[in-house]
């Protein structure tokens, strides 16, 4: 009982920090109709600031670092970006109504990383007096990466088999041939998730390529976007030159203070795309609410794991928590729509910003912050 | 003698401050047709940056605050606000060639206030250690609303009232039936000052409509434009969350310089107008330059009433006179524009813009805290 | 032996430090492909930041400064703009396959001046504790300006010449009927050398005014610029007001980290640039290169008889250097539109921004430092 208490009294105190309470202004300003916009090469710029000093104090950390003890975590990072990919497979995708690829899309951007959402976390942590290591800011790819090449290799999967029953039903007797013409035109023997099904005509569908979806491209597209290109730019300078000086004198001082600002354009964004997310549906609704609480709690055990065993300190098992519960709003649209043309932006993009990154910010940050002081205090 | 020798070595004084240098140095900078200029989106950040400053700072003042000490002040902003727009109606709108209408909307503009100008206000009020009530800058919307909401009403009368002069000499025998059938297409009785004007067919006038003019719809667009927004924002996130940290952090200490650079657009931006001036005319010039010290005394007038009375600051005099003398150059516009719009906005924009906030920030500023300090000393 | 290893040791440390790091970062997030980008409105935005910052420390220090000590360095700045482009007149230009005015052209705008090399001269002078004189920023307009003049009076003398040429062949009977005629049109006998190749019609060419190419248009065209404007009112703003506080608060605090990012946007530009270089060809990539550092050692060379003779001080001998081995890549390349119209201005642009500046930033300036360092110890 006296866990539970102090754990509801530290959560509903992490609700009235300013960095929630811009959230929520933001939110109800664009409720209000209000024509206060931020402008955004601001905003955009206002991001890159937040994922460069992250990477920048991730990077100084890990020049000091031990970097065995990251593995474990690191581990646990990538094992949770492909389970969230699965979980969504086999709950949101078996919903009335809802569209396989539309699904495996969206848990596709719930299992990758919102650079957001982790500073708007680190921010609280610092304010709290929480410790945690600096690297593990660094564990967003990990996870981030292989939840985005999980979703563009379960839709191939799925496109494929769909066209294969097509297949089987329609022209069962002409199948060795085709199959063989349609590797023909292949280099290397593999298909891109991306075009595979745009490369389908009045001739035949190519059948029976499930494994062999590209998975460099995937990659490159990830790592080539804007969020991981600055988080990985921060922890290349702090590791590779000294950039303590800038770090103490410009990016940590400006952090908080830009942090607050892009929350207030997440909460305008989140009250905007509410519309959106009506023409998409209440099943997508009730997956964004409940899915960053149930990621961020799956992730929360398996950092305790290494909170166990290996000493990952509580802190980090909040950080681990919460870029499970993020999705993600800038990075992730772009490698998606990319990844699974045929998925329908407005399902993921509107789960995603309308709901899923509010709930992971407003619910999942205090939560997972307020349990792991009533656990660190007990 | 002596306190008009210490008043004019103090007024002297003000005009070398940084924040006026800035003022002046953009207006010397256009002059040169220099191609210098600061992005339009860095210039709207800026100023949603000094509002939400000046709301928090006012927030976390009432939070403290004895809002009865507030009532006084609040009702002299609303005062001031109501008075300028008549003084305009019987001193603007009677000069030859003007028309009644842009007289009005130019009125209504120097009544609504500018966020820039009470934020130079508010710096060099703190640059001088004049002490003042901080929740001082919340009285900004006590006479924006007011000014706007007054300005749209006589435009409205005025306009009813040439069409039923109109009305009267042309179709003077079939009066009562069209008014009838005017009124009949309004819900709940009233027609907003916007649109009556453009309701006018061929068919026949509405008339005698001064007092329905709707006074809600010009409350909200005036509280939904960003000047407004951004500082309700700040007031709101100021009383019911905790900013302390990143008002400390962030918020404050970018103030002044901000100020600055919004100076130096303003500098810029009042020499790129003069040309519109020239085209509105040597009347608009004339008022642009009084009105401003005339409406900032009277304010001074009512400030120091409530100084004797209930113990208001002279700081607070200071920024009630600043509040009366600035007109609005990014929010009022748009509002006028929905309000009365048959006037011209070139003659209240280029008034306000050329002539009016330079006055206001050059002259009014450093003249009332002089004023303000010859008075304390005295 | 000791002199050259201690330079370098001091040359290979200054290549680790934090500015050069994010230039060297830039061009490999670049290099990859990657959908960073720093906003333009940003871009510009910090740029005008930091040379406003540069002129306002440079117009506090002169409020203060011996005027006299500042007339040989003023001197040899001007001797060096002017120098650069006749080397470059006699040695590029006399390459094959490069066309004249294309040379012209390069050669003024690496003698032209880059503020931002500049602010990262100082940045790193700083960080290395080199003392020099604050007036020795505001050296940049007495090399920039010359510079320009003389690249447009050359480039104009060079046209003359080949009509010259062209009309002694062709209609050499009519020649002082035509000369006479030429001049006729033009108020105080002058041509300016931006209209004049583009007035030549059908009926005959105007001839023999070298002499006669209009200065001032150059000049105001020059200061004119968004980076010299900014530096100006920046010096203006340092003379005339008192902007000390804002300086500390805000312009001094956020120079070295808007610096790290302008060199992060600098290097990305240099990579993209590097395709628009090999269309010119690798005569302008050998020039580009070697430039930069053969004009900073003839200014440090300079610089050392006005150490020796007058006691200005070594880190003023590197700004010197740094400010002639930089080449404009902002203010520059308009003038040279509008004064060299028939200069391609892919040769200049891309040799100043693609290598240029690159040599200069990461090259010259550790290397000047490094070589003070090394002569100050000695």
């Amino acid at each position: 009982m006296d866990f539970l208490s102090s754990f509801f009294t530290l959560f509903l105190g992490k609700l009235q920090s300013p960095t929630l309470g811009f959230l929520i202004g933001g939110m109800v300003v664009a409720a209000f109709n209000s024509r206060l916009t931020i402008p955004d090469p601001i905003y955009k710029f206002i991001v890159f600031m937040l994922l460069l000093k992250v990477g920048l104090s991730g990077g100084i950390a890990i020049r000091n670092a031990n970097l065995v003890e990251m593995l474990l975590p690191a581990l646990f990072a990538m094992l949770v970006g492909v389970l969230i990919v699965f979980i969504g497979r086999y709950t949101l995708a078996k919903l009335p109504k809802v569209k396989v690829v539309d699904a495996i899309a969206t848990a596709g951007l719930f299992g990758a990383v919102s650079g957001s959402t982790l500073a708007a976390g680190l921010t609280i942590l610092e304010t709290e007096g929480v410790q945690y290591e600096p690297w593990a800011a660094a564990l967003y790819p990990f996870m981030d990466i292989p939840a985005l090449v999980t979703a563009i290799v379960l839709a191939s999967i799925y496109i494929s088999k769909q066209r294969d029953k097509y297949f089987s039903q329609e022209e069962s007797l002409s199948k060795q041939t085709v199959t063989a013409g349609g590797y023909s035109s292949e280099q290397g023997g593999t298909v891109s998730g991306g075009s595979s099904n745009q490369s389908t005509t009045a001739s035949g569908y190519p059948r029976k390529q499930p494994e062999r979806v590209k998975i460099w491209p995937i990659v490159q597209e990830s790592l080539q976007g804007s969020a991981l290109s600055a988080l990985l730019l921060g922890l290349a300078l702090g590791i590779l030159t000294r950039p303590e000086s800038v770090y103490e004198s410009f990016f940590n001082p400006l952090f908080r203070g830009l942090l607050s600002i892009l929350m207030l354009v997440m909460g305008m964004e989140a009250t905007a795309r509410i519309g959106e997310l009506r023409k998409v549906g209440q099943w997508y609704a009730l997956y964004a609410f409940i899915a960053p609480l149930l990621h961020g709690f799956i992730a929360f055990g398996l950092g305790m794991i290494a909170h166990v065993t290996t000493g990952f300190s509580l802190g980090g098992v909040v950080i681990l928590a919460v870029i499970a519960s993020s999705s993600s709003d800038i990075s992730g649209p772009p490698t998606l729509r990319a990844g699974i043309p045929s998925a329908n932006p407005s399902a993921y993009i509107g789960s995603s910003t309308a709901v899923g990154t509010p709930v992971a910010l407003a619910i999942g940050i205090p939560l997972f912050i307020g349990l792991a002081q009533a656990l660190g205090g007990g």
